[in-house]
């Protein structure tokens, strides 16, 4: 196989992210979002919100964002909110990764391997800004959807609180924007307060 | 309205990107894929294979790409191989363009309108690098989903040469794989030969 032949196989096998479906409703309400859907969003927010973390580079974020879903392909969506899935989580994915990188050529396996794992680490500037991402545009989906795919979950503010707590340090100014948000979906019953 | 705040609205109205649907079916077939969709595979694609378009400047391709079927909110899908709807296409697009991008702060306006008229124009290395990723990932789609989408529309040979005529001087490599790709579809009776 040469090389072209093994990147365009990975470009066939990453298209079935695209049937991967979270818990998040689109922001009409009227389906749930999948991951290719997720993840195109997040990476063009990271150019529109770029000014909120100067710090990271915009260009290794987008990369990462782009492909921080790719292992749910065989791992499966887990909800933030699910504490059984998430025991598991961890070694599912690692054998995910290892499989759909595995079709690529070495070099390009090493380096999106690399990049999903400084996103797993959630310590770089760049994890940090992909994660403040990945928390946000749930959020404002959520919001637009009148808090129905919270209060199908019974979510409560601790959870999305401790889902959050390395935000603040992100960038403050999102931080209250979302405190904000939550408060609103307090007041209106759609998040319990604890 | 605060700047944040105009942000988030624009992030809200382009969630309306995922209800606009392609031809192009996923690669499995069963469903037609949307433009959300699409963008986050063209975005991946541009870094996966940059090495056969050295001269573009891949951040600028990403955003490019994520944002290039934005106007179609508005406007629709024009599919490739329609020429009644290409005749009003410009139009329809650049008033959803003054709309769309509107919803931004100015400075990001000017942006990311620049940015899709360039890509509309087809001359820089990076509008060229684009509009190869544009077009080569249907065709793969196609060609995983056994021509079904080119059966369907009674796709002739020359049209596919006629739309991709600019990729053979932007990458000989990927034009040569799109030529076999043709051939093999040829024979298999998915695409007209003319």
């Amino acid at each position: 196989m040469t090389r072209l032949e093994q990147q365009i196989q990975f470009i066939r096998e990453i298209d079935k992210v695209k049937n991967i479906y979270r818990q998040t409703y689109l922001a009409d309400g009227q389906r749930k979002e999948n991951d290719a859907e997720h993840s195109w969003h997040i990476a063009l927010m990271a150019v529109l919100l770029k000014e909120y973390v100067p710090e990271a580079d915009i260009t290794k974020v987008m990369i990462m964002v782009l492909i921080h879903d790719l292992v749910e392909i065989d791992a499966g969506d887990t909800y933030a909110y699910d504490p059984v899935g998430a025991e598991t989580k961890r070694e599912r994915e690692v054998q995910a990764a290892e499989r759909i990188f595995g079709i690529l050529p070495t070099d390009q396996e090493g380096f999106y391997r690399e990049l999903w794992e400084e996103f797993e680490d959630y310590k770089s500037p760049e994890a940090k800004y992909a994660h403040l991402l990945d928390n946000l545009q749930p959020l404002i989906l959520n919001d637009a959807a009148e808090g129905k795919s919270w209060a199908e979950h019974e979510v409560k503010k601790s959870q999305i609180y401790k889902r959050n707590e390395k935000i603040e340090d992100t960038s403050l100014k999102i931080w209250r924007y979302i405190q904000d948000v939550v408060d609103r979906h307090i007041q209106q019953g759609n998040i319990k307060e604890d």
